[in-house]
């Protein structure tokens, strides 16, 4: 894809010790057609500074908060200010921080999951629907070559129609309590006032539906949940089986275990 | 194992155009422990004698009826009647034969599934009980190599403790209504009152939740099912997916496609 | 396969503490259709006879030597007699033995490799024409259900005409000086006297060339090999890389290491 | 790794149509430390100058040949001349390039393979010594996390001392004469005027010689290869055989089909 000039972008989280900031970045640089030029990183506005330095970001364009980068980023130049913000926060700001730069004109790309609640959500999609601006909602497994081969597997016909789908994501990290050492990534997705209702199945099994629908082209309508929290003391789910219907009859299930072995 | 003599094994069932009864006559054979020396192959008595007759059996011990089998091997002075008799007739037929044999003092080799019904299968354990006689159920599976070592790795906690299990037994034959041509294999196995209430979860499932309790060492105490029949017009399952909990709480799933992709 | 009657085998080789009679007596046994009746099992004839007991047999049929076997077995009638013999001995007797059984009118089975020289194996050749009698190498490989798929592709021309032949048969067993420790495998195995000049390419290298020939139809003409013996003070090589040049031009590897990782 | 700047690159090669050059850049902007500037991307000045617009390149540093990159980039202040350059060009131009570059004061990447002779390989040697600018060869294989981690294994100990090698880089794409329809790619891998005196071997073998090496942290002292052109015409070697010797006394043997099966 050549572009007539590279898009601007900006970035809310991301900052030092963050996780998926680094991986929207990544995947910004690679074709070329997009220049990161502005970001809040942290709500800790030394760290969103520190974090604007290490990314050779002009120091005016790295604000302290997104309210800030919202208001400075519209009375900018069109020909400056961001064509798009990333929003790579934990679950429970992505709303918030949507909602302010779509209705300041903003286009918007937000990782997975949407949102908090179901609530904010279908707040989210009225906002939306009255600024036409983009919402884009990354689920970043869908970019991989073999999950782009499979889909066009299903999609020409090569695997017939579909009758059964297992999908699976396993993971190790958890298996013990890492979250009670204060390890900044375990802390925040073992607390339901920052991560929401679900835990693993909210974090990665949303990675397992998200694929499941994408490769098969099939939506899941009816579903039966066994959730687990192994380990003593976790308030959210560390383990999740599930029976999925698919419409148009196809049967499925979905594993999400998030506290399998270490490795 | 050396014994100080061969053992002497009798079979029901298992004649020309059967499945499992040869799966069974090969591994009485491999160590050379066993020899088989009577049968009642089919319920037709020609195709009994000319099935004893590919096996090198003496006409007078290849019978044409089971009843006719126990009583003439009981008849016969202890250094030449069978010690045991292998029945590996159809589901609905398990009971009686294994009644017959047990009440007449032999050792009973019983192909899976146990019984037809759940009532069948009682009362079997009260005949089991009264007569004192080994009554051994088949799972082959159980003999592969590679399943002693999964099973020995649990054992020995060489994968700690087990929190989650899954398992599956994918096949294909039935993906398309075979029965209605009158395959013998696939005719029976789709027809309710010679297989008994399930399907695939019963002809297949148990294999899969006889090897996931070997294995592990662990018991299912509950489980939620989701039964599917895919292929128009069959009156029993040809898929299944079951949520699992174990005793002392791991957790599982368990697949039984008997639709999946053809090969 | 249905014979007639079932085929009486002889076996010399293969007592108490050996390796491959056990397995030539299990593929006898797989179908019913040939029973051991006679044999010479070691060297040592109280093992031999202890050996006979283990398998039940007859001890009238149990030999202290092979030459005694070969004259005994000879004069029994016709309708008793083994039909052949299955030669499970050390590389340095198959010649002698294989000669006696040929000459006095018995078909022979014998493992591989063929002879301990070529010289050996060119007489052998000769007994064989003379005789006109069966005989067999085996190499057990061949007899896995996937060397037969495998095979059945090539030739129903799946995979096109094959350009390249790469073959591999590692093991692990001989990666410290297991010899030195007196174990009874490993000792004959790398003793030029019994086993020859070759050896893991000799004993599995053997092997490999005869499933990349088996499988793919094709002959090798030219060769050049690398063969090493890592263990220190092993007079006899415990690996092997070879450039393999096919008849019709497919070029190829074989590669044979026996001092491979020990699992 | 974060520098006090962006380092500034440039590029000879790689422009439409190219294949290596989009590589070169996309791990060159993947941790957002380096910044295309400048560029010579084809012999066709015409074609420079359209992939430099694609890439968003200021035109006045877009140029026509890599004589005139390296007078104009050299007569820029220090603060906006290239700080190197990256070389993606045909095998037999890398050298005359690359001296260019080294002797105007420039740091270079080269993509393998070195040069088109051992002779312009000495003679580059002398250049690079002689200017002390880094010169860095790029086999782009060992970025892989795998690749990495396997080398890591070796490093710790984990595999214990090596005795043994095995490297593979099949490749399918010139099973067929695709030179004969012109493909550029194709065309001039075939051309021993533009490759150079090996043809797979030199393409891809030298990536499976590199990562035996960058794996095994070993180095091959002696070699036997079995060089074929299986398509019939093609003057460069389409498969290549190796028998390896490592200094130390490991073994290994490596492969290099680029006419095998063509997926």
């Amino acid at each position: 894809m050549n572009l007539p000039r590279k898009l601007r972008m900006g970035m809310v989280g991301g900052g030092r010790g963050a996780f998926i900031g680094a991986v929207h970045r990544m995947a910004a640089r690679l074709d070329g057609e997009i220049e990161l030029v502005a970001g809040c990183f942290s709500a800790d506005p030394a760290k969103s500074r520190a974090s604007g330095a290490d990314l050779h970001l002009d120091p005016a364009r790295v604000y302290g908060t997104y309210e800030e980068m919202v208001a400075r980023e519209s009375a900018l130049p069109a020909d400056q200010r961001i064509d798009f913000v990333s929003i790579v926060t934990r679950n429970n700001t992505h709303f918030p921080v949507a909602k302010a730069f779509l209705e300041a004109g903003f286009h918007v790309v937000c990782d997975k999951p949407l949102c908090f609640s179901l609530a904010e959500g279908r707040k989210l999609r009225e906002v939306v629907r009255r600024t036409g601006r983009v919402f884009a909602l990354t689920h970043n497994y869908t970019g991989y070559p073999m999950v782009k081969e499979a889909r066009e597997w299903v999609r020409t016909g090569r695997l017939g129609k579909l009758l059964k789908v297992v999908v699976e994501y396993p993971q190790g990290w958890l298996s013990t309590r890492l979250e009670a050492t204060g390890q900044k990534q375990a802390a925040w997705r073992s607390d339901p006032k920052k991560s929401g209702a679900a835990g693993a199945m909210g974090d990665i099994g949303t990675h397992a539906e998200n694929l499941a629908e994408y490769i098969t082209g099939l939506k899941i309508h009816e579903l039966a949940a066994d959730l687990t929290a192994f380990v003593d003391g976790r308030p959210l789910d560390d383990d999740g089986n599930v029976l999925l219907r698919f419409e148009g009859g196809a049967k499925g299930v979905r594993e999400a275990p998030r506290a399998a072995a270490p490795r």
